[in-house]
């Protein structure tokens, strides 16, 4: 068993469970979530029976070739999603990305057994013009609470449309400091913007990357450069594109090529900026994850994001980071650029999935001094900020960044291991927390892997073109890593 | 009071109350939510200290100047309001159209008493991945069960992002018409799209009408055209937008010119989509509301509607019904647009507000062949299902879209009839069921009726520059449409 490979690791006591601290082997550790099973289990092909029978309902209804399996979320639970025809499998894709506490957390089931929650949920109102008394300390207390230093905050539904609207915050900006701070619009400016033609819709731009995935809605899907399929046949802005690095591994052997590579990408950039500005496109905002994820987890160095704050800075442009699916904790702190040390907070940093709501921070430069230019009915919910107030709860009593950090070494010592043993099937393991990925050495590969995985009861996710991402809740814990290291180690050896 | 000049009504009797059939008069019915106050009762002027207080502190951490008041959800009750200064409003704008019954009705508190409901609130999954086994039923027996005759449904978030989706099924299927059903795509097709260009991401439009409101994120904005405020410094798609009819009012005096109106609006549609067909940027669809509602509540004929809809289908393009303030019955039909009589139901018609969460019905040729082309993390989400599940319940058992066309009758006859008394401050009376509105004689006077209704205990709302917009929930009784018009005529009688 992989696991003996490892030392033991003494589990923190925790509050939520009778234990006290003790050496654990692999699979009798306690749980953080009472009522685990003990191991994935598999009793069919996955899509089952049943999941093949529902998919076929599903698609009288609407496109349903992407769906895997039909669950049973009232008997999933913690780190185990429990499908239709009873198969029980170790969830390291976590909804892409979405789920931090695992399935029916207790502390979420209580969340709406108090009645003045329930009535916040049940009473969504227009955020934006006849807010609940407990708006504003709930943003203060919630979601402000985790601020990567930023002040203002704007809630939105998802992770597309804060992308969106942001890119308005960035547009208007940038607007507002060519007119000047007192400048008002101009007659033209209001009538132009009407029929969509400048100087009222300006030409602008966003600058993004290739790789980026920003969401599918026609602003986002203009940054969005992961996938063809994503993109075909649908209008889009013509923004400029930089290359996002690309880098060799492993990191400490290619030191100097991926430093010029990090050097050759931002002269793009930097590039790019000013072309466009003299073809009279000038980019207000720049857009970038701080680690690619549909792309394929690509990473970048820290001194990549240092740099790129200075040229935008240098170029008059807004800096967002797009935290959607690396923000909430997976890279071992709460929001992935905290590991880069920037200069200082970038001007808008967007999230959603593990957050429940969409929504952005961002700075005092970032508010529209007018009403209404951001805004939309719901402008977020209520419900969900319930939600998160007792995830961010549970991640601090439970330490559960931490926890990742110590997950998620264990889990890259494992796969650095895997890639030294069988060179010709994986490479280029990297990552941050248990934000992790690993090249398999062909698309038809990875695509092979996951599936068996699968089928030894591995719920896994891939990206790009040869990735297998890693996406497990933050309670995953040391005996759940060692189940997919085995079952991984298994699989690798099983192939021919 | 106003309520003596009409005949007294007859309320039907109901499950929900003990009450029998019994003749009412207005501020003595027997209410569909029991606890609702009789009357409004406003105590200080509004926003109110403590909601100055609230917005001083939101305006620390947002852009607030939006906020009309701060509510308490816990103490708000059917058709009330109820403000943190104890001010109760009789609401008739309800959250910008967005609550169908009215606030803490007990059908919707109960939904996630039952545990299997709380879960999948709680486990809220990636829909177009790992459904719950009881999604494709949901699908079925809520949403399918007020389809307007289209089989396919997409869900998704909020109203913006259903545009913005189903704007990509349009271009989607446009494209796959020209290049005949069973056209891969080019090579050349995949590589331009990655960077934005043609032929990969092509020449393609949506056309909009003047006045209209989509949506707020790029692709939406794009095809709104109610306020300079939501557009300005925002790049847009450069896509035709026609004139939709402006009419004169009374209809029954002005019918000739309305019909020119008509006649001119649609022949600059054709105009528009062979021009832009020339100009190399074919259109793929039409987005269009039954009423225009931000813009000002501007109708147009049923008769505009169905040679609209000859014109899309006469040039390959879809017709895209935006039903987002008008659905979910506030016309008195489920959806407005079923008052037209169409030849064949819209290629797609897309909700939200009312409806909970956001989405759109559709054709088997809007339904996109290959996967992923449509597609995000959520999807939608089933917790706003089940609230929508009961919210249809209710509707039917309580027979509300009647209760809608009823009390929209006795609301538009007092309206027209402030028209006569007044026909110095107000015009144009105008509307279906209860999503009714009217023209003041100017844009500020319109301002000063709404605060002044506020001051009475009215929540109203306006849209366009001079409308008087109401949006009451369908739980509007009649002696709620008599506290409104006795307030209404108070204020116009008391208008200097």
């Amino acid at each position: 068993m992989f696991s003996k490979n490892l030392s033991p690791i003494i589990l923190q006591s925790r509050s939520t469970f009778q234990g006290i601290s003790q050496a654990v082997g692999a699979r009798t550790a306690t749980n953080l979530v009472q009522g685990e099973p003990r191991n994935p289990s598999v009793k069919t092909p996955i899509p089952g029976p049943r999941s093949k029978k529902l998919i076929e309902e599903l698609n009288t209804l609407q496109q349903a070739g992407t769906v895997q399996l039909f669950a049973d979320y009232d008997k999933s639970i913690g780190n185990y999603l429990v499908d239709v025809d009873d198969n029980v499998l170790l969830d390291c894709f976590t909804q892409i990305s979405s789920v931090p506490l695992g399935y029916n957390h207790p502390a979420l089931l209580d969340v709406f057994t108090d009645k003045h929650n329930l009535k916040s949920l049940v009473n969504r109102p227009a955020l934006g013009v006849f807010p609940g008394e407990d708006w504003p300390k709930k943003l203060k207390n919630v979601l402000l609470s985790v601020s990567p230093g930023l002040p203002y905050i704007t809630t939105m539904m998802c992770g597309s449309c804060s992308n969106e609207n942001a890119y308005k915050n960035l547009f208007i900006a940038y607007r507002r400091k060519e007119r000047g701070e007192k400048g008002p619009f101009t007659q033209q400016e209001m009538e132009t913007c009407m029929i969509n033609s400048a100087p009222g819709s300006p030409n602008l731009a966003i600058l993004s990357f290739h790789g980026a995935f920003h969401g599918r809605t026609l602003g986002s899907l203009s940054t969005t450069h992961s996938k063809a399929i994503h993109k075909i046949d649908v209008p889009a802005f013509n923004w400029p594109i930089a290359h996002f690095p690309a880098y060799r591994y492993p990191l400490e052997e290619n030191q100097r090529e991926n430093e010029q590579e990090d050097k050759k990408c931002l002269a793009e950039v930097e590039d790019l900026i000013e072309k466009s500005k003299r073809n009279g496109v000038p980019v207000a905002g720049i857009v970038v994850e701080p680690i690619q994820s549909e792309g394929g987890d690509n990473e970048a160095s820290p001194e990549f994001f240092r740099e790129l704050q200075r040229i935008a800075k240098r170029h008059g442009a807004g800096l967002l980071i797009d935290e959607v699916q690396t923000g909430c904790g997976p890279t071992g702190k709460m929001w992935c650029h905290e590991h880069f040390n920037l200069d200082s907070p970038p001007d808008i940093v967007t999230f959603s999935k593990k957050m429940q709501l969409g929504g952005y921070y961002h700075t005092e430069a970032m508010k529209p001094q007018e009403t209404y230019r951001v805004f939309n009915t719901w402008m977020g919910d209520p419900g969900k900020l319930l939600l998160l107030e007792q995830i961010l709860n549970v991640i601090k009593s439970e330490n559960l960044l931490q926890q990742v950090q110590k997950i998620g070494d264990r889990l890259k010592t494992g796969i650095l291991q895997f890639e030294k043993e069988f060179p010709h099937l994986l490479n280029s393991t990297r990552g941050r927390g248990t934000f992790l990925a690993v090249n398999a050495a062909t698309s038809p590969l990875r695509d092979d892997f996951l599936s068996r995985l699968k089928q030894k009861g591995i719920q896994g996710g891939g990206c790009g073109d040869h990735a297998i991402r890693l996406r497990p809740a933050l309670i995953f814990q040391e005996h759940h890593a060692d189940i997919f290291l085995d079952s991984f180690r298994q699989v690798l050896k099983e192939t021919k």
